[in-house]
């Protein structure tokens, strides 16, 4: 273990057995300190979105098609003109350092033998550089928390371009910080500093209260942010934070190459529905327009084909991925993705579904339990 | 602590550190004596309704709108003429006095504070004088349990109309008393007398159950009562305990200068609906004819923003208030709403919604949990 | 305390305080021996529908209605040209001698009382003749289990009709008895004899199980069976244990005079609906030829008001007057009638209803929660 | 006990007590070792299909008909020709020497007792040939998993057919293993070595884990290896594993003698309906062209009446046979068998249905509880 600040980040470099996601979290609870965990872990108000977003996978229910003569279902995909070895990606998810020492470096190490797709935070541990360097190769997304100020977001998004990112994903459902109990009776503030925040006058982060932090973002995000980060950067431009037909036809119109259904892990508005639930709504509208990016509670295989057949072309895993990071570094990443893949892939055999196209014709059942 | 007639009564004056009021409850519950907090907390009969008054809230979600292009949501909004700085009100609740030596008079104090409207009621701890003299000027309603007694009606009418009251509230749901279990097993009876009752002969309820204390109290209330209000006090006169479309309705052929849906906390009919259950179909009744105030379960900003969505105009807290009350007096009072209204603005940003009424106009899913 | 044949037999005779009927039964359980308790408590199967009786009055609920202009309600009823005091009726059950030494005959007592309607088992512990001798004149009528023996049957009408019961209840949902597994695992039988059937041949019940007391009953029962009651009997014929519309018409089809709908408290058929599910569709089907009778699950005055306004003319309680009967003998029966009426009392003010006849035009509300 | 491999194998011969089945369950750990209970009893993933199975009973509920005038309820049917004192089958179920020493032999023969139908699997503990010699004369069916070697399809079938069965049941939902995390937790292997597969090449099974079983099997099954069979065995085939109206009549198309609706136990693809759930549609596109046998979850005689209301011609049991054969042997799962045939005797009694033809036309409800 390492001291920073005073917080112990581990160092963990295996590969890890996994029963399934949900235990793992219970074993990273033991080796991440208690207010990165409630950081990491916690949702907000009294966390009914949060719960909402796992209860919502049992509304819909897979149907098991024999006779269908296939065999070795294949997760391979492309979406952005990228090859995927697996539609489940890593979502952008903040401090990673909390999880492990070399924080997003590792995770992207660990996508990247998963063939995955890795997403970097604007306020990720690690710098961009960093990732790029150590990264292993995956291919990448990087986040966008949109600053009051320009000279910012044009500085980062310079530095994403020349780190090779493929696209800029632009969160907007965070224009003020969600209110996290946990993190205020944890009186939890970043321990481990934000490395692309460190040159410039907001500070790095570290020392810092999750409302102070977002206080340097942006509070007023239009379609207007969405076409000049267009403009700006020449990357397709995906808006994240999207839950419904009206804010998905908006950001298509405003220039969005993707859009990226998810409601920030149950951790911004609290009283509001599942992403899961939302998500059809969502695809239709979008219509095949651009791909439909999805997170937010995931956990299964199952789940992970229940969105894709719900109109998802990627599905993302966040805190999942800090459980992998903590207790075995990038192989411990490795490992979570490579474990959910596998339970995703027995359930498309189970489904008659050999590849992920065929996911998507897969018809669900909406039986209440 | 101030001990009258063997209860003691709390003297705190200080802002509290709130995390939310669902924890506060349990920290009052540490010093206002047992008798007190079962007759402030508990429901009629099993609690079926009060229970119902949270749960409903769950019914319907809100949708999170992104790309709204706006920032520093605003909670001002004008209600009968009366400029607030918050559509949270204090809601009528007797008896304060359980909370604190300074019973209502505080309460007013803290409301005035937050700039947010206070309502008194009939059998408040602390008389009209007393609480318009010591309230801080907060603009206030007086809330009447009409009397059998006109004289009785007459005189407490003129007072609260001396003392400068905007409206009249006139509580027709508790013709008698619900059956609350809490009282019969705790064997209370009010320690605190109520002021307003002093100088009548039916007494000034010290001593006395619940059940006497309604005894009192107009067991036949009908349309023609509303009207003698009106035509007595010339000021506007809100019917609270309004449940359907059809009392809506029967309410304002009666005059009514507003429509307060409520369930009285669960106090009154048990095996009913939540309140916020009802309140969408009574506001479409209403159809904007005039305003509706609305409590019955308000716990959390999001809450409050759901009241508003489906058609109130102020939405009122009862409970939380008493503990803020106990705990800090006038200023635990302004913590509450504080707090509250802070929740609020927070659900507000991320809902897209810049004004109350924005708000109005939000959508809500309807998806079961 | 009496012993018989080893069983204890409570012989209280006191008015008693009553919170509510479902504490009752824990002070219940304390004084009624495990294998009786079992008895009268337990449902069949794994109690599935002895559950979804007490929820399914969750299914509706009571619109609060203000304004109404009514005080005082009054719950006199008139059915089968019978005056009552309440709309609470004892529903026919089994071998009271289980509760206390006096049976059915305390039972009768208390019920008179109260002004409700007594039913009497034909497995009664207390006879016929000591029931109408000792039960302080409620009126009453006598419940048949219809046996395979005609002579039993005759013979025990003619008892019936000489004690000057004003109906007959023919109970058709029990041709066998339904799998009540606590009398299998306390190896229930019988302690206290059945008065009714000492004089014949299949004996008193006395050291039997329930399996052995059924199979002396019919198990074949169609509509000639009561024409044949009917015709043998000039009295009017209630047919118990109706669930369905189409057994509701062909009852009355056959002659019956009433139609009680019952699920046996959950006691016969398991895995069938609760019985107040289904009391709307066949009071609808009836549609007012005859008075419908309705039990099972109900505790409440709020159960009672709901089973009135979905078509219930009586409403039938067994359980609690169990309890009362071991705790308080006649007077303790007489207090379970009371405190429930006394809670119908306060339901219909609040719910703006005066008369029993009022409550039959309510509105109930059906909000999932 | 025999020690097999270091597996206790329990010997007991003996009718047992039920009281019900779930019951059954808790005793039969006390006796089974811990690994084998576990590969019984589990489901895969998080048991959400597993749990749901038992749920689905409750979302349709049997109405009591009273009145019906029929007594002596019988439960004879014939299917396939086959004269059976029960609709109630033995459901193919692996490795049955984890309960049993004698394994499939002992099941046969207190299936046989019942008058019931016996079905074997390929990969059961007692060879085809014994379990022919020591099973009672029960009618056979033998289910088959397809192997990936035809030669050790074509020898087992010839086998089969020797061995006189009347069916063949070809398992089509379980092309790869579910995930089950109890026999990953377990580090669960077959103690018991699988007589059937003793002479080929794959092994017989012992010390191997269920995914290296499964590996043998084919992963890819279309409607020609239906045909195939049908071809080979010139005996009907019922497809076992579907869930859909659409692989019903997919299988129907290809041949098939019978549709087996099952979601196996829970134990294959999880996030997918329960069995019941699906059945009555599965029924209804099967439209009586071929009989419809079911299974999963089935514990009550009411969740038989149920299945064979709602379209099912046979209704298997796996888990509680198992625990009867742990308990008794060949008594004890004939004890099974005529426990749940008694509970299913009461529940036709007082449904008013006296054959089995009767509950096909059965009402059931679908009120949520």
């Amino acid at each position: 273990m390492v001291i920073t600040n005073g917080y112990k980040q581990n160092e963990n470099e295996r590969l890890i057995d996994i029963v399934n996601l949900t235990q793992l979290e219970a074993e990273a609870k033991q080796i991440i300190p208690a207010g990165g965990f409630g950081y990491i872990t916690s949702g907000s108000e009294d966390e009914f979105t949060l719960q909402a977003n796992r209860k919502a996978f049992q509304h819909r229910q897979i149907v098991p098609r024999s006779l269908s003569n296939i065999e070795k279902p294949q997760t391979d995909t492309n979406v952005f003109g990228i090859d995927l070895k697996t539609p489940i990606i890593m979502a952008p998810a903040a401090a990673q350092g909390l999880a492990h020492v070399k924080g997003e470096a590792d995770t992207a190490k660990g996508v990247a033998k998963a063939g995955a797709l890795m997403t970097e935070s604007t306020y990720s541990s690690a710098s961009i550089a960093d990732v790029a360097a150590g990264g292993g190769g995956a291919p990448q997304f990087f986040q966008l928390y949109m600053s009051k100020n320009w000279d910012f977001n044009r500085s980062i998004l310079d530095e994403a371009k020349k780190a090779g990112v493929k696209a800029i994903i632009l969160t907007v459902d965070a224009t003020v910080g969600g209110y996290r109990e946990a993190d205020i009776v944890n009186h939890f503030q970043f321990p481990i500093p934000m490395a692309n925040l460190v040159k410039f006058s907001q500070g790095d982060g570290e020392g810092k209260g999750i409302s102070e932090i977002y206080a340097a973002a942006a509070q007023k995000i239009g379609p207007k942010d969405v076409q000049r980060i267009i403009d700006y950067t020449d990357l397709p431009v995906i808006v994240k934070g999207i839950e419904s037909p009206e804010d998905a036809l908006y950001a298509i119109g405003a220039g969005a190459a993707g859009v990226y259904v998810s409601n920030h892990g149950g951790r911004q508005l609290n009283g509001g529905p599942a992403s899961f639930d939302v998500l059809e709504s969502v695809a239709k509208a979008v219509n095949h327009q651009v791909p439909v990016l999805f997170d937010s509670g995931v956990r299964r295989g199952s789940d992970v084909f229940k969105a894709l057949a719900l109109g998802a072309d990627l599905v993302g895993i966040g805190r999942p991925a800090f459980f992998g990071l903590a207790l075995g570094g990038a192989d411990g990443v490795f490992s979570v993705f490579e474990h959910l893949n596998n339970e995703l892939k027995i359930v498309m055999q189970l489904a008659g579904t050999k590849t992920v196209a065929d996911i998507k014709h897969a018809k669900l059942l909406n039986i209440q339990y």
